[in-house]
């Protein structure tokens, strides 16, 4: 009954098939190996973006710290979700690789940013001359750090907002392909078709040891980021086994088939969970992750019984808790984590 | 006939089995997995050092330029050989991590720092008050850039002069155990009993697929680090596989075995170098990295027989080399250089 | 009617002498000019701090970043109240300077730190062990952004808090001499007494020219500030004109009389504005600034008759205004301002 | 006998003049007071350069370090002389400033940068790909650091290299008047005419209290200086004293007036020197300062005598020493020195 986080399970047996395949002989390195290449021509092709740059790094934070830097100024703005990964989860990263960026938080109900929210940001940001920081870029996560997934029209709806200031905007999927099952849309579609230029494509939460794409739509930003990976000693000498893994995870739509039971996992703990009395959700379920909230006593019997997920702050008299299905969880599990709520 | 660089050999079978045993089940994420404490304990035993701080990260960039930045502020300066990989190779990485601290260059022949430059150097950095950069720090390299070993008594030599003015010292060991092999010492003499307060203690370029530990021997300094390494993109989430590349790589003397191979494939390719008529050494050869000088032609005599390395810049008239053995260089591999070499 | 800030004002003449005075001969630079040591001593006589290192510099944006640097970690999260100088009114450079900290807005009425809202805030920061950003300082400023003075006593409610968590604070003291003019306390009393660590003690907007002390009260800082302040570039050569200046501010009480004069003018102004039908004032006036809200079509009236100041956004169908006194307020400037507002 | 520095010397009367003058009424802060557009028209006129973006500082590290941020990215080498200023003096402020790039050290005889030695320094920096920081920018210094001028064809010998590279090319002119009157050329000849595309036109070691002019000739670069400008604290509110020292050191030639008695006491004090058997030049003299030899127990003598100045360290059995004249140093001064000297 392990459901802490997605990145608590092990690397899917395929991905890691593709790995050890990888380890015969010798290889150039620092990404000029082979596999690279094929792993960038099929980003490039799942991706209708056949000038787009891909890099792989081996953590989400990489990921995204590096696309800000490189989209962002030192005196700008990064706008997002005050949940958003970038601003709670990183140590203060984006500031790091960014040389000092200021992050603005806009809030928004069940972890997206509310567009009126994001106007009012924007105008309010900038707006002072040289006295203020600038406005910089748009950085928006999917799925959220709230278990919930935006519509291609939510995402274009906030692009067209920071676009209208020539504002580039950076997709944190750390989740992406969690995000891309619900929402029914292509990659293109969820990104640059919908106002996206740099994504932080996840791999490692999705079955994955440890990558993770970055995908830049204009090739003119390509150099910078290496760069940028290299000077923050992301750029792996034995590179092949960032792309076997990527390789493995792409092949024969693997990664849409894990990321379709952690979401179905979710929605069979969701269903469950409706049916507890004690029970209700704090956030819409949309994916692999969900918030509920139950009756006092509930931790205590769940921890006793084995159960291993993060308790949140609660109202008076209530727990919280953050239950996260991932590639490897199954129906059994979630039963049984359903039983033990029950009581 | 791979000679490029250690780093392009795979990952050894030993190696790659222990990652695919720490496969299993769930495990808790960045760095709270049951095996780094396993992982801490067996390096503190081989360093002698029961209170070490003991971190895992991915590239040697990473565990140079956080370690450099752990213990030298923004306004230090950090005395390095004028050929060190932190000098050279990292893109400028020590600079990024640390806020701006300057690299001094200090010479010496075949890539180790010669005392009296350092002297020299000591006491030229500083002396201006306020207006240049501080003493910060000192960094050495063994193996060195050019393939050379420091004895410890070499490496007390200089931790001695930085010491006398308070500095720390920080070893960069990307191939450590390379090094350890040749001089006949303990960990714990090559390191802190030489005055060492930091090491890199490399793993990728010795048969594991990209892991480095940094050891830090005053433990006031582990919490600084361990933000720092959050901060840069550097902690794992799925941290298991780091844990798990090195158990394997410290398990039964199997890195001591690697680099034993490594070196003993570098003497015989020395052995047989020394044999050729138009061939001589650029540098003393003490470890796994040869710098062979050859006659006009080889480069495109080997190329052509599928020999891969790095030219160098060579004097008028003649052609330089570097070759780099690794865990997996074989006897055939040498001798098939040598026959193609010997024309 | 010049109402715009009070650095539209030129430099009171004693301080002009003083400077000029100082333009005989030969200095030594860099600080270590005699009427350093003047300076030194009587900044330590005014805040009975006979250890503190005090330092000169010629901006209060320096001033500000120079402390924060000092006193907090890259990874450190300084909170200060939503409206501050540090977050609204510097380019970032708190973020600059400090290598990227992270500032966390915490909000209270009329531009004061709200204690409970700060309780929360720090409970909120840091509780995510090395994913977040730490507890890095406190900002405070007095006069505030909104023209509010904190008593001593709300000083020391937020740095108990503060201290509590092992946090150094800082006050933000553009107008220090405006504040404390008003609150009736001694220098002493409303900064280490109240639990500051650092203050930024201004005198630009107070009839110098540009210079702002840095005053610290554990020596064990001072070095670390003086190489920041040369690294930064905000070391003078020819530092015995800041010198002269804070000399001929401090010498006689001068400054305490120009702060009286300008928060006179602010109160004469507030007296008046009071007595005008349509015109309410958004934030208590305690000192030299006033933010008024007025009928529509006044800002028209006022710049048609020469008055300078800022408008502010305002709810619809009113107008707001900022209108800054100064130490060369006169009453007719006051009367001439309030005849145009009467209509 | 005060040869210490010429920053030891006070504000010349016309330009202290020129600040009281400005002293009077209300001015708009932050660099938008009527005297800063009088400023840089005679700025664009002097150097015929219609279109360059103008800004002021009140410190020559400020103006260097800003000049060098604004052109230089975080991976970028500075190439520079191995005493430049931005070197040696600044404690890391280029390094801060920039975000980390490095200075590469380049030799020359007498402080001049030597052409081979500067190809030699472009063809070794960036040519190993993404693993060495990039080739950035060049900055010279004239008046060197050892009291040479570059002629404006030697200026162009180095830049003509950088902008085969499609670098930028820096100047640093703390004593940009001197160096003018020497080599005869117009501010046009010695800079973009030249290749320099960003100057430091200095004031504060020629007359100034402390002011330098920042040049940029390309108006695209002018909107990121100002930010970086703020953000380092080096944006000034009152700011129509800095507008003041510079209307007033440009009005009537007295720039180059001041640099020309400057020149001419160094002259007299060089000629002096010659005619002294046990003195000898270690560096030509062509403009304010002179390096001069001579026996064991001068500075003794010198001293005891009140002559102030900086000694240097020297071969042994001699004595060096660095001498600056200034504006305000007068032939009595140079001749007492001499008759010192003499013995």
């Amino acid at each position: 009954m392990f459901f802490a986080s997605d990145n608590g399970s092990g690397v899917a047996p395929a991905i890691l098939a593709a790995m050890t395949r990888a380890n015969d002989g010798y290889a150039r390195g620092y990404g000029a190996d082979d596999a690279m290449v094929r792993v960038r021509d099929e980003i490039r092709r799942l991706f209708e973006a056949p000038d787009a740059a891909v890099y792989l790094v081996a953590t989400g934070t990489a990921a995204n710290a590096l696309a800000i830097a490189t989209y962002c100024p030192p005196w700008g703005a990064v706008f997002c979700h005050t949940t958003a990964h970038i601003a709670e989860d990183e140590c203060g990263a984006p500031e790091f690789f960014s040389g000092g960026a200021k992050l603005i938080l806009v809030d928004g109900p069940h972890g997206k940013i509310d567009p009126e929210a994001m106007a009012l940001a924007l105008e309010k940001t900038g707006s002072g001359g040289v006295h203020g920081v600038q406005r910089g870029m748009l950085s928006i996560t999917t799925v959220t750090e709230t278990g919930t997934v935006y519509t291609p029209a939510e995402i274009t709806a906030l692009t067209t907002l920071a676009r209208a200031q020539n504002l580039p905007c950076h997709l944190d999927g750390a989740r992406f392909a969690n995000a891309l099952v619900v929402c029914g849309a292509t990659p293109a579609e969820m990104t640059w078709k919908a106002g996206i230029d740099v994504v932080s494509f996840g791999g490692t939460k999705n079955g994955c040891m440890g990558v993770e794409a970055v995908i830049i739509f204009d090739p003119a930003k390509a150099w910078e980021f290496e760069l940028r990976r290299k000077r923050a000693g992301h750029l792996f000498s034995k590179h092949r086994y960032l792309s076997a893994q990527m390789e493995g995870y792409l092949a024969d739509g693997l990664w849409l088939q894990l990321a379709r039971n952690a979401n179905l996992m979710g929605a069979r703990l969701a269903t469950g969970l409706a049916q507890i009395d004690h029970v209700s959700l704090v956030h819409p379920v949309h994916a692999n992750m969900l918030f509920p909230e139950w009756a006092i006593g509930t931790h205590a019997r769940a921890e006793a019984a084995g159960a291993v997920y993060y308790p949140f702050p609660a109202p008076k008299g209530r727990e919280r808790a953050r239950l996260v299905a991932s590639w490897s969880t199954t129906e059994a599990d979630v039963d049984a984590l359903l039983a033990v709520l029950r009581g």
